[in-house]
């Protein structure tokens, strides 16, 4: 079932741990703490990595105040094909917004939005994102943006499930998430996308709160409304684009610890798990591949959206990151499939 | 013995949740988490909110998760006279290395600071700090920049006190800090220093780990080492200025929560102040008034460090924030006094 590749970087971290703290080979049902995952040398690796990590007198052990988890969230906790949800909801933005921006006819990257539709989305980068992120929500207030994104989360539909985007949630992650937090870790989103956005709906989601949610982020300014009340407004300010070099970057700003353990999908992690893995000490490092077209989607080194380079996988090899393959080693991608 | 404009201040707080909230008058000694604090309004104060929004069935409850509290450092925390410590670090730091950057002997603020000396940094604006403090630690990494820090704390003495500066911190406020803490509260610094300057000595002088620590910061840039290794560069980028306006945006950007009690001690923490207390429900906003020129100083309106103008002492009275007199509400300021 397994490949020689991923057996071969999983062993690295997962053969000393087991050595030292004793693994079930097969864990009684009730007990599973991620009852998701198929069996096998993925789930073990993770359990492995809690209970050395975790376990008083491991020689990994790890002292709770330094727990720290993080984890992408585009592709790596929900999906991100065809299009990242936070640029379908920018572009819905743009079009709403276009009459007052007339400049925006002549302005790249809003002219293309606006000429092609959602399909020039497709050839958005990173700054082009932030750039339409950053404009759409100048000038609301941190309050209003966070209604604006709950209200059309509850509206929008993903076009090939015709379910909300925050269904789409993968139910392994979660409960991953889940372990790591009741084992005393603290688990932070880390994400390309937009911090704000993002806090918009994790507690509620993913059981993350505000304070943990690293992202790209916009500048605000501290004014007095009418009535004399202090408000935060968002500005057109971009003063992080947490996205490749600027994770870990991010991950200092935010946080201030290197992370135990890293959990990405795309080229744009590949700098959160270096960081992390360069820490002394155990580390657990693991990329979601989207294998699995029949039940999600299956993409790789050429897609647009979360593109999972040779280059990476070649990197995972040689150190031994955890790959994980939605078709194999998910049992359940999502809460809704029976 | 206090007068009746603290009285009052104190009163609008005070009031309903004493009536909700038995008080005993006088505290046990083994008992009392505030030793270091007189008896008095201000101490009442502070007892009376933490038990209004961490009893169950109180109606000023405040869940868990949203209980946070933010404490400026510099005068708050500790002392901030005649100079702020950092600003002494960082002006030794130019005349080190001073000869390896010529172009500051005609750069303002460098040029003044290598004229005049210490003396200079009387007039310096938070600006002027910044950029002293970006330029002088442009090219560290973030771990050795926390090495120098360190050391240089070991060594440095305050000119007054003939101690390190980390023996400077008022103990009422530690002990304010651990019974928050101990009360499910989470103690953030909110600084107009360094980020991580004070992340550098917080968790080991005030038990705030680094991940609570927001302060004006600097970008960072991924690198890779001769070895291959991955780092984080320090760049003489400002990302935020966490002082005044900044403060309440600082805490958006780090924390992404509104605070529930507030404290300060000069002008630039008007803001964090107003932004706590525009929240609904139970808040508490409180500043250090510097009133004690034998145990430490007294200063006020016209410092050009830590100024306490009559126009936030105005915005305090109006507004129900309580003002601590260092003179009569605390016993003992520090640790090593008998």
């Amino acid at each position: 079932m397994r490949t020689n590749v991923r057996a071969s970087a999983c062993r690295l971290l997962v053969g000393l741990s087991a050595m030292l703290v004793a693994i079930p080979a097969v864990l009684a049902a009730d007990d599973d703490p991620l009852p998701s995952w198929n069996d096998g040398a993925n789930k073990q690796a993770i359990i492995a990595f809690v209970r050395a990590t975790t376990s008083e007198g491991s020689p990994q052990f790890v002292p709770p105040a330094q727990r720290i988890a993080t984890l992408d969230n585009d592709g790596t906790l929900w999906v991100e094909q065809p299009l990242y949800t936070q640029v379908v909801f920018a572009a819905q933005r743009v079009k709403a917004l276009a009459d007052r921006h007339p400049e925006w006819r002549t302005t790249q990257p809003f002219q293309a939005l606006l000429e092609k539709g959602e399909a020039a989305l497709a050839d958005f980068s990173i700054e082009d994102f932030a750039k339409v992120v950053a404009e759409t929500h100048n000038g609301l207030t941190v309050e209003e943006f966070h209604a604006e994104v709950r209200a059309w989360l509850e509206t929008a539909r993903h076009p090939r499930y015709k379910r909300p985007y925050t269904e789409l949630i993968y139910q392994p992650m979660l409960e991953l998430m889940r372990y790591l937090r009741a084992s005393g870790y603290r688990t932070y989103i880390v994400t390309g996308g937009g911090q704000e956005f993002v806090r918009a709906f994790a507690e509620k989601v993913y059981g993350v709160p505000p304070e943990h949610v690293v992202g790209s982020a916009a500048g605000t300014r501290f004014e007095y409304a009418k009535d004399g009340r202090p408000e935060l407004v968002k500005l057109p300010k971009t003063l992080l684009i947490d996205d490749g070099p600027g994770k870990p970057e991010g991950i200092n700003l935010m946080i201030g610890r290197r992370p135990v353990a890293a959990f990405g999908n795309s080229t744009g992690d590949r700098q959160m798990l270096e960081w992390t893995a360069a820490g002394k000490g155990a580390r657990l490092m693991m990329l979601v591949h989207h294998d699995d077209g029949e039940r999600e989607y299956d993409y790789g080194p050429n897609s647009k959206v979360g593109p999972f380079p040779e280059s990476l996988m070649d990197e995972a090899r040689r150190n031994g990151w955890h790959v994980i393959s939605m078709k194999r080693d998910w049992r359940r991608i999502f809460m809704f499939e029976q």
